[in-house]
């Protein structure tokens, strides 16, 4: 097809195949081969063991919907934390919640925050910022070593292979529900219904024994497996579908609408039954 | 990555790709290049011009949409016309309505039809129901030489370009309301808003100058560009948003409930942004 094509294969049998005009890094950190590439349909990109983690074009869409969610689901997120997450999209979109004063990000591999802060800057940009605490270490025993610390916590997380193993855990689950506020909630990146059906059938399963109110949502990443991404809510208190009106305001979106945070979580049937 | 793969190139710099265990037929018609192979992931598969058409593990999702939001939205839909669709999975899917007396299906290309049934007797089995009739022929004239004829019509097109070109003009939406009965409605598919912004502007701008109501909705089609495919319905007098409940019968589905068809017309920011 010419030139440099980078393929990732999403499961054995099927994957995205795109132009790359050139890598702009390569390197095997402490914990997983890193890549930045420019690819000509979704501008910069990073690779992570060579699976796609972000891209300047779709990557609104997972962070705000990862960011959004649980925080307008919260009446008062002061105090949050971000597991994973170097890339600091997650970060830039809790920001925009006025209420937010202390945003922490804990990511395991300080390449990470190193990269996207160089070749994606419009991600990373807010990283910097005042009321953001960024810790390069290891999210479980953070998790492990905070007690009725935060609001929300959002876990930003690679797949459950390599560093992020641990974060897919029932131990990891009830370290969350500790580390959180008696009101508090979080939201886990859960992959995606068509090839991943026992991964979201497991974390709810585990979430559910641990918080009252567990519920999945789903959006479209166009550069994610099957184009169609889960996330899970395990909350102590306050349900994503039962947001007060007068909860949302104004914020600056190109996915998210108050209007489709309610949508999210109706699913198709086969997703649905994943979850019952 | 070892045996052979098929590629489609969705844009001139990004595509899928997949496993396929051997071609069970390939053809050139009177009308476009026809493929059935057969791929690991996704089952049989057709492809026409390069393109995947449909495929046996998700074509469910398509041809629900396709069907069930129109069929649903119409108090008694008694007389349908299905344009395209010749791999029979849209007709499957209007006949789990009980109202519906006669289901038409104009398709140009008769190879379509008959290779479905052969490759695809899951999507094609229901083309051989009494209640339906298959005419091979254009749909474009057979729209054009129909008058107060259908309660519900049903796009079921390729891309636009090679034979689906006429399928994309404000003339063949004319047409298709002069086809329509009064009270009337149509859905179109309109590709997906990541690539084709301007297709689904355009579409839009052309229904809403002829329909009183024009709506947009999206689904989720795993081997679809995007993986968010978009369809127009332009209808005389039924608003798809405002179907009372007792509408609403059970069928068998997979994807399609009454839930999501609601959820299915709440757009993202800027999916909603393109048709305002």
């Amino acid at each position: 097809m010419g030139g440099l094509w980078f393929t990732e294969k999403q499961t054995d049998n099927f994957g995205i195949t795109m132009k790359v005009k050139r890598t702009l890094h390569t390197e095997q950190t402490d914990f997983q081969l890193l890549e930045m590439v420019e690819t000509e349909e979704w501008g910069n990109m990073l690779l992570l063991d060579g699976m796609v983690m972000t891209s300047i074009k779709d990557e609104f869409v997972y962070h705000e919907m990862v960011a959004h969610v649980p925080l307008f689901t919260h009446p008062n997120p002061v105090n949050v934390l971000v597991v994973g997450g170097g890339d600091g999209g997650v970060i830039r979109e809790v920001l925009k919640h006025p209420q937010v004063k202390k945003a922490t990000l804990v990511d395991i591999d300080g390449k990470v925050i190193e990269y996207s802060k160089k070749f994606l800057p419009e991600i990373a940009g807010k990283l910097d910022d005042p009321r953001v605490d960024v810790k390069v270490g290891d999210g479980f025993m953070h998790i492990a070593e905070s007690e009725n610390a935060y609001d929300v916590i959002m876990v930003d997380s690679t797949e459950p292979v390599g560093p992020a193993v641990n974060l897919f855990t029932k131990g990891f689950y009830a370290g969350i529900s500790k580390a959180l506020k008696e009101d508090g909630l979080f939201v886990a990146q859960s992959d995606n219904p068509w090839f991943k059906a026992d991964l979201i059938r497991n974390v709810q399963r585990d979430v559910k024994e641990i918080f009252p109110i567990t519920r999945l949502y789903i959006a479209n990443i166009p550069t994610y497996p099957s184009g169609m991404w889960a996330f899970t809510i395990g909350s102590k208190k306050y349900d994503p579908l039962e947001v007060p009106e007068d909860r949302f305001h104004d914020i600056e979106t190109k996915y998210y609408t108050k209007e489709l945070h309610k949508a999210a979580f109706v699913l198709p049937k086969f997703v649905g039954d994943l979850v019952k």
